[in-house]
């Protein structure tokens, strides 16, 4: 398979006496069951996702790095009051990294598995940041020819979740979609999307930059949280477009609340009667990150046809059947340089990525800087 | 149909200038058309519903009072900033009350109406608040021989929305159910149904004696949140029922917050791999009444797989579809002295609902006080 069957991978450990450890491990590389395949990651893209695995409850501002330049160990602690939260994991070494792509270097027996031998692939689950990794078919997404491993780094996450959102408006009979945060790579692939369908999409951004960001983009609606008349011009645009569905990263704060509150402003306008409990309109937020982890202040002047939500990419994909699933992973495949194409600002190598450096900088989750690993150099 | 034609219903009105005023307004009563019936309303509910309607945006601490003695006027300020949400009521006497009982006294044509010809009925919608209602036969519920009035006077609102409870639990895959501010009319009625139904039910309540009430009823499981340990009694609650679905009348602060992260704890305590997204048990909690207007706080450790959401009746109903209503309405119409009866501590006449020391009582919606107005007297 490989001349010296050397794998490293990344993992997350915590410890019974309130410690989180960072470090890089050997393992063996898997052999290969009949539906299985054994891809070399050469990209792996960091999400929030990922951060959460890695970091877990551990408070990052107190992380100390030790171990070599080539084999880092970064070690945080965890308070104490976080500790029942996470004790599934306590003493358990936690692979990190959800998704990245690469080359398949040897292949299980079944004709699915076979078929992929020497193509480049994306691939989903398991602990991604490792340099080969064995992994199911089903997790696999062939590359189109000439496709490199960087541009398919990003094919599930991201895409599957813009698509997720997409189908999710349709399934549910919402007509034009908010979302916040939107000038993130997740928030430009939904605005790219959106385009192409010829849906309605406002997007909520902080800041002037990413207005312009997204308006270059061929972006209609875009609404500044930091202006004055933020309100205003949201309901105003949700008059225009009739979105009743927003999607949500941010989670804490009052923003789920204005937006609903803005939906109801709209959607009451057309009342001839005024109704106690608010108009029949059917409002939902549906929140898929944790940005800000402070509490969702919901300052209810919105009636009772209202929903929040958690949203989570695997039960929507659940939820929406198999026939859309294979539908969004064709499109993918079919649109990954176009459409579902991500930018990365930075490449680290795994022992890169356990330096305090990079840590700082990547975990400020900024819109507009993305990280990439590149697990074999 | 009466010998004088004379019919008196009680108003809500808000002005241009900031003022609400309740008062009782002399009316025709309405021929009734082919499909429609005249109700002589002799008992009708005075329900939080019904205050919202009537209050609406007023600040009830200014209220004075003015007219006479056997036709009282109440008058009291809206706070300027609420008057817009209130644009489409201003100008316009809205009939307050929304379901009573009485003696058909006439009849429409079709043989749906002339069936209830001097029969006791109860009715929903239109603003019972009054001596005679025109109200269609599909409104109407068809009381049992010797049923009285005052005993049917409840047959909708309550009966109904504890029905839709149970059965959305069961249309949306949940086993057990969690009702807060429990002791109620309404949390009476739901827990003599869990009962009779052999479902769970875990009432939450704030007082020691609404705990005792509840027990005395047979109910099993009832904690309460004013208790020290009140977190670690509804998780082992929760634990023992397998409840994911609550319904939660009062709104504001953070006992749903609570709810769903109980609910987590305990399906979390199955999970044999930690994960960053919490649990994939669905939790829900519905909000269906404002009892405190205060913001909804959500301290978000409960992962991805939850949902809050309003819960409104009549919206309830329409998900729920018409077969399972019709067979609710049965329900009622069988057990309403015993399942669905409602206890009422004050009766009051439409003049005596217009005097402010009658209204300082109502409006505190305080649990085991009910209060029934009888229009004839």
């Amino acid at each position: 398979m490989t001349n010296t069957n050397k794998n490293i991978q990344l993992i997350s450990t915590i410890s019974e006496d309130n410690k989180l450890t960072l470090a890089l491990q050997d393992i063996e590389i898997t052999q290969p069951g009949a539906d299985e395949v054994v891809i070399r990651i050469e990209a792996a893209p960091l999400n929030p996702s990922d951060l959460a695995v890695m970091f877990s409850a551990a408070n990052m501002s107190t992380a100390r790095q030790s171990g070599t330049e080539q084999s880092p160990v970064i070690t945080a602690d965890v308070p104490a009051q976080f500790m029942p939260a996470v004790k599934t994991r306590v003493g358990k070494a936690t692979p990190v990294g959800n998704e990245g792509a690469g080359t398949v270097i040897a292949a299980g027996s079944s004709p699915a598995a076979q078929a992929l031998m020497g193509k480049t692939v994306a691939v989903i689950g398991g602990g991604t940041y490792r340099q080969y990794i064995c992994a199911n078919v089903q997790s696999c997404l062939a590359l189109k020819e000439g496709i490199t491993a960087k541009e398919g780094a990003s094919a599930f996450v991201n895409p599957l979740t813009a698509l997720a959102m997409v189908e999710t408006m349709r399934a549910e009979g919402h007509k034009a979609i908010i979302h916040t945060a939107a000038a993130s790579n997740l928030g430009q692939m939904l605005n790219r999307i959106c385009i192409a369908d010829g849906i309605d999409l406002i997007n909520i951004v902080r800041k002037t930059e990413q207005e312009t960001l997204l308006r270059d983009m061929g972006a209609k609606y875009v609404v500044n949280s930091s202006s004055d008349t933020f309100l205003a011009q949201l309901t105003a645009a949700i008059i225009e477009t009739g979105a009743t569905i927003a999607f949500d990263p941010i989670g804490g704060g009052q923003l789920t609340s204005d937006i609903l509150n803005c939906m109801e402003v709209a959607a009451a306008r057309d009342m001839k009667e005024h109704s106690v409990y608010g108009s029949d309109t059917f409002k939902q937020v549906y929140i898929y990150g944790a940005l800000d982890r402070g509490p969702i202040t919901l300052n209810r002047n919105f009636g009772f046809a209202w929903g929040v939500s958690g949203f989570l990419l695997f039960n929507a994909l659940g939820k929406l059947g198999t026939k859309t699933v294979i539908a969004m992973r064709k499109r993918v495949t079919d649109e990954i340089t176009t459409t579902f194409a991500s930018h990365y600002t930075h490449e680290v190598s795994l022992a890169e990525v356990l330096q305090l450096e990079s840590i700082a900088a990547y975990s400020k989750q900024a819109t507009g800087e993305k990280y990439l690993i590149t697990p074999q150099r």
